[in-house]
């Protein structure tokens, strides 16, 4: 209609403009870039096509989101909030900081996590807005479009979502669910080849609540080390692991794999929503050398860092908290855990993996015997649909035929979201020579 | 020395592996990624090249951040610092908030800057780690590296830092200091061609402290309209202009122009560490469209937006922060910038130039009266040598042969900076006749 402004192989007209020149003209043509599309979140993609309408005679119970403040059941400590209402009322965190955060909150850090096998200084240590920051900046340095990173199955689903965006393979090794979760050592070396920038070891686990052992961190370790290849170690749950574990950093158990270990305040002090995260960076042999390091601090000057009242008050959260809030913490996570490990335990066509730590359960359905099912999406979406239980089907995390539960809603509802997990199952299981039978006939 | 484990054509030599399968052997060679070396802060770049060592006779006077909270003479509201103790002390805020930020907060921004011409809903609101991460969001979704978007020159140094390092080609239009830095409008529309993406629209500006008009800005409207170029508008300084010069946002005086206009808490109440920024999306005839608005959502879920205590206070550091506390900034920064404009524009060989707002004001310096130096940067380099006061080079905003002042200091460090910086324009100026006559023997 009318003249013809776009012309038909996609070249813009002339047209002159009132200064006397040339001008573009075109019609509005306003299109998000392709970074924008390929930055995308599965979990949201898979929630967002589920079909989730509670039944109306129960109520709902989420056990799908890993934040563990949302049942008011587990505040942080008093010494956090007063650290920063300090912090506020000093006057003194207004102002920018470092882009990189302040030398002080950034020695405390250092001082937090350092020990003799892998020791930190200020200089090792980069604050970020929450530790998903933390984790995009590591890949970011690492990574070129073109390389690839190994990254676990199951795992969580922001590495990926980040590595796709920045044109980045990601290639997924398998995590053992009959070995604790370990990983498949042999899977993941032959994942590695000549474009392959960094190993992300998360530990302990999101979506597995596994954690590792020494002698199996020392192997993956040697994996790392033999074909030189860089860990991006996300330890966010570091230290929430059950009495009678023992949570292990990794970057003290070697001496010559370049470690980047991200972390933050966000699970073990309760405050996720705050955004405090930080990088610890483990050089080895000056293998990272000022590259890497310079690279981080320039990457870090695109968004300034986080929030400086919550920098200012670093030190003191880190160094005040009372042993006592994280021992409630933990205790509370294994009870819960307990409880419904060995509630799902007894309902059959499920097979529940008892966790070490963080905040998680990874369940097995045993599909087979589930035929009204075709896979843990509808399984998931049909709980909500029946009795109100709301579980992340673990497609979110690339492994189909198990779904997780967060351990941190208060007792009473995780007994009761039991109950109901059982009657839903008891009402769908097939045992598995009728479901042959059937078919026989 | 040794085997090569590296053949020379850079392809890997492959030894068997433990498992007995093949790994890729090669010796570590970590790099910092191209787009970690693409990430450059050009006034970084400059200031650590400079040999900034002052006179120990004179205490350093440092002219040269733009924080206003450094030398404690402009603290923030007591309203602003009572509503995130608040926050803190509900208890409601230390999870995560949606990543864009919560409802509640994004429509107490919608509210506050919500006008008939351009209504804003909670929906039209994106919360972000500061403006910075505003404008990085704003170029994300409206570029593709190849693309190029048009920034001032003078200008804001962040708008290159960012661009260059997504692949983005920068192409600077000129302000014209004769016209108060009005945009050369003829030089923009020359910039324009079918790889121009975003125009980034900067007012009041930094480094100028100038404030447009609103018939110069439907000027810049009608270029924006007439070439179907979208516009970034960072109003990061909005209504911090001197009384008797009207703030004009951008969005309001068009109906057809889109804009995602950036903004925050950092300037006008005075608290830049606190990374709270937003992102107002004025869309017209569906020109955005849900692709922009879904890619502005899809990129706030890399890192998951600002400190949620910070968002909790927001609604009430919006409404009742009292007009007093905007007041009190406003006519100190008026009083600071007559006091160094009236001064400076006496000494032989500057050329200030009479903001209308922000916190600064750019220094001509008529280079040819000072054959001392070879540009500005050798010109601030030695007024820190000799007078220890430190203004920045304005190369560092890509305009040299000025210097920026920032006018936040306390009036008497203002008043001691100017005599100081008139001793050191004494000491060094030749009159042009006697350069000619020099110039002649």
């Amino acid at each position: 209609f009318g003249l013809p402004l776009v012309s038909t192989n996609g070249h813009m007209g002339r047209v002159q403009h009132p200064f006397g020149g040339f001008c573009i003209k075109q019609r509005w043509n306003v299109r998000p870039s392709e970074m924008s599309k390929k930055t995308l979140n599965p979990i949201r993609a898979i929630v967002d096509g589920m079909k989730l309408t509670p039944n109306p005679e129960k109520p709902m119970i989420a056990l799908s989101i890993g934040d563990p403040t949302v049942f008011g059941n587990m505040p942080t400590d008093d010494t956090v909030l007063q650290a920063v209402k300090e912090a506020i009322d000093s006057h003194k965190y207004n102002g920018y900081a470092p882009s990189v955060g302040y030398q002080k909150s950034r020695e405390a850090v250092a001082n937090f996590y350092s020990c003799p096998e892998a020791p930190l200084e200020d200089k090792d240590v980069i604050l970020t807005s929450g530790c998903s920051q933390a984790i995009e900046l590591a890949i970011s340095v690492l990574c070129n479009p073109g390389d690839n990173i190994l990254v676990p199955r199951p795992g969580f689903s922001l590495y990926k979502t980040l590595a796709v965006s920045m044109g980045i393979q990601v290639k997924h090794y398998n995590l053992l669910p009959e070995k604790s979760w370990e990983i498949d050592l042999q899977h993941l070396e032959s994942l590695i080849d000549d474009k392959t920038a960094c190993l992300i070891v998360n530990n302990p686990s999101n979506p597995c609540g596994s954690v590792f052992s020494r002698e199996h961190q020392h192997k993956i370790l040697s994996v790392a080390s033999r074909n030189c290849i860089p860990i991006l170690a996300d330890e966010i749950y570091g230290d929430m692991v059950f009495p009678g574990c023992d949570f292990q950093p990794l970057a003290p158990l070697s001496s010559d794999v370049p470690i980047l270990s991200c972390g933050g305040l966000a699970k073990r002090w309760l405050v996720p929503g705050w955004r405090m995260g930080w990088i610890l960076i483990h050089d080895r042999n000056d293998i990272f050398g000022t590259g890497i390091r310079e690279g981080l601090v320039k990457l870090s000057q695109r968004i300034l860092g986080p929030c400086t009242v919550v920098q200012g008050a670093l030190e003191s959260i880190l160094n005040d908290t009372p042993p006592e809030f994280y021992q409630g913490t933990i205790s509370f996570l294994k009870s819960n855990s307990e409880i419904c490990f060995s509630e799902l335990s007894t309902v059959p066509g499920l097979n529940p993996v008892m966790p070490s730590g963080a905040m998680y359960i990874m369940v097995r359905i045993e599909m087979e015997h589930f035929p009204d099912f075709q896979n843990d999406v509808e399984f998931t979406e049909r709980l909500v649909t029946e009795q109100s239980v709301f579980c992340l089907p673990a497609t979110a995390f690339e492994y189909p035929n198990f779904f997780r539960i967060v351990v941190t809603v208060p007792e009473e509802m995780m007994i009761e979201a039991c109950i109901r997990i059982r009657e839903f199952c008891a009402r769908h299981y097939r045992p598995r020579s009728q479901d042959s039978h059937e078919l026989d006939q």
